[in-house]
């Protein structure tokens, strides 16, 4: 009998690219809240969701992750990877609520995990500085004046480029955030005449447990998408560039929740 | 309206990882026929695939692909990629076919393209020695003598090489064949509870139209799988060797079969 | 003793990072002839070298490269790279030439073999669009009309884009050509004091034997560079776009001539 | 004018793979003490250098780098990059040091800066468990029970695996230690005729200044050499494993010191 949570399925079970859950993760995020253009940001909903403000936050994050028995940070390859989410505002049924419109990690097995949640995840380059805790040139410390960069490219183009400067501890995370965050998941058909008709297609909104945040530092931030041929990240660019964060999370992911099925009948 | 074959779902449709099919390729393909050990391919076989015999082959490819009207083999970064697919020998109701269980990509794009047609693909390292068509001490031609190498490595690690050096032109193409392959198409759940309950697990036939292939070369291989401590490729490794084929082949895919819903219900 | 053409020396010598020449290789070239501004060219001259005309090419090339006696083919990824490089017109003592400011590359071992020669080579993302011999939507045919394209990109951000559509054969190489190329090599102090003085700075021709080249094909060409922050290949962008090319072509190194030590005395 | 501190030297100097110094560095180790054959350890030392001990340690590192004035850790691409730094015991007349004799790390510009300072770099893929401060199953915490673990891999091969469990904190940095290590400075020449005589060939001892080391945290270890076809790290593989450590440091380079010209006369 074959096993495995994902593909592939074998005999142990243990070549699945994404493991049985719950996962694990622990990581440090620079986020930039800023508003986009509203009309865009409404036309980046899907069915079941509302248009609630133009307000939109990007998180440049640092992941590490390890299954329940698996210590894969042990072997960081398997473990460890880099992401850009983006989250617009939406409202279901009158709540406020975050959506993911574009995602980019830089590892499969995020990836794969990823479209399990909903997240539209595709492989990109993310890059994001760094503290060591000592006073160098080379580094910024976790505090006042401290100055942190990150960039995003796509397929040998780069796509976003930002900056947050550490201000003051605060005690509220960025607005959207991806705690509950909504994500369509969807699987498509091939058989010919239902390419239009997905096997999966619902809207869930994600749940995590065990979730503890660092200090959350908070500053002024700088953000800057570029264009690009054919995705469409540009059309949800900054009009107006809030405060910039930064804190790190950990959390545990095992759960779901099934808004509505968005197949048609 | 959102629109898009696979997520990212977005208003201009133009974001996804995958475009809406058909979808075209062409490529250079180091095959290499082996037998593995009987009851390790009968281990790997899914529900509704009778085992036929220990016959497997593996094939190092390099691919270009293009979407309908996309020419993203002029933006080769977007359109190219290697990869390393294992074929088993089975038998679907009686008749012989080729299974699946473990395949490698190098780009986002072929991962996902894969999953919809059941390749269980992750993304792992794959290189193949090219023919330049010019005498040198640092190629080989594609003719009589002329000596290829492949490799595959998945996070860093390397699972299997392989050498082919050509004889003769043959008409036949290696045996288990990739044309009509079976596969498993399956997306799990994440809700609490329903783990085990994937929303899509199906047998699959692969179809493909327009394809072409090049004058096949013939020979003689080596072939080797090394031990990996959570990847079970080592358990299909080979007891007998062998020939080596070298050829090119095109074709278009925007159809698959249904073989069977493996769904417990 | 320790033993070594390259860092590292080792025991056996087997570790260095370039073998003792001579080395091998064989790969394709798209080549495309553009004018950059003459002031701009003239800039990027070395001392010793005279401005002759506005005339440049850049070649996106595919390589396979072998030592004497390593068959580094087929363990493939030591030995298949991709390359930009950039040329420039000037001459030497009244003599045309070409000189090479800019040039990026995939692999280490591509990288020290360079520098070697005085290819002042960086690692850079270089796709090139393939022919698989196959009519296909997925790929060009080597012939009238067959569409090739290239880019180039660097730390994640997009410099330079090119199509060649083929037109007919001729017999005549682009200009200029990076045959007898002339280099800068260049290995600097550390010593306080001395960061102004390099212990290797001199003016030096490339020397290649057993050269061997494909038909040439020629067509029309684009080319494109894009603004970057601190690399200077905008300087060189073309104010006119001359022809494309594509060839193939095979070549032996072990040689070089000095044409002048440019250290000051 | 050209200017540049190396290849590429051009009107603006801004293309340079390394600027000019001074180089500034701030990063995280975590390191191995071991013992290796002494027949092999003597094997490996350059003429000038007598053996000391069997005594070698390696350094797995993450920095994060910016020359005096270019803030490169906010494109951290430019800036970030991991290293495995391989020491063997030695002495220069009557005085023990450090010896380099093999070194890998992931980024072009670290690879540059480290020929320049006698650094035998090569590229390789190096992966280093990283602590975010949250109790987590994804992650160690700094601190009695921590465990830390780390990869490195060349060419598609998995060369070492380390492991560290960290359990005090101690005042003593691990023995060898890198901040006065001797390298050789070694650039060739390629001229026939001339390929063993180098045209750099010195016996260099590293300079740092500004350095500050975090708290250090000591523990037991694992570590673990693979064989390999041609690299010699396996030559140099434990046969004692002793004590593991982990550190952050930061320091600024600008000098060196010549201890003896090797070139034959």
């Amino acid at each position: 009998m074959l096993k495995g949570y994902t593909l592939p399925l074998t005999p142990k079970g243990t070549s699945s690219l994404a493991p049985m859950p719950p996962w694990h993760y622990v990581g440090t995020c620079l986020a930039i809240e800023y508003e986009a253009d509203p009309d865009a940001v409404a036309s980046f909903l899907p069915p079941g969701l509302e248009f609630h403000s133009p307000q939109c936050a990007v998180y440049f994050s640092d992941w590490q992750y390890a299954s329940e028995t698996g210590e894969e940070y042990l072997d960081p390859i398997r473990s460890q990877y880099h992401e850009m989410i983006l989250l617009i505002s939406a409202a279901f049924q009158g709540n406020p609520c975050a959506y993911c419109p574009l995602i980019w990690a830089d590892q499969d097995v995020a990836l794969m995990r990823g479209l399990i949640q909903g997240w539209p995840k595709q492989i990109g380059s993310i890059w994001i500085t760094r503290s060591f805790d000592l006073p160098s040139k080379a580094g910024p410390l976790v505090g006042p004046g401290g100055k942190f960069g990150a960039t995003l490219a796509v397929k040998d183009r780069r796509l976003a480029e930002a900056t947050v400067t550490l201000r003051e501890q605060v005690s509220q995370l960025p607005t959207p955030n991806f705690a509950r965050a909504v994500n369509i998941r969807h699987f498509p058909e091939l058989a010919a005449g239902r390419h239009d008709c997905p096997a999966v297609h619902e809207l869930v909104q994600l749940k995590s447990r065990d979730v503890q945040i660092s200090p959350i530092w908070k500053g002024e931030a700088s953000l800057q998408f570029f264009d690009h041929p054919y995705l469409e990240l540009p059309s949800l660019c900054p009009v107006k560039v809030g405060a910039g964060y930064r804190f790190s999370c950990a959390l545990t992911v095992d759960d779901l929740t099934l808004l509505r099925d968005l197949r048609s009948k």
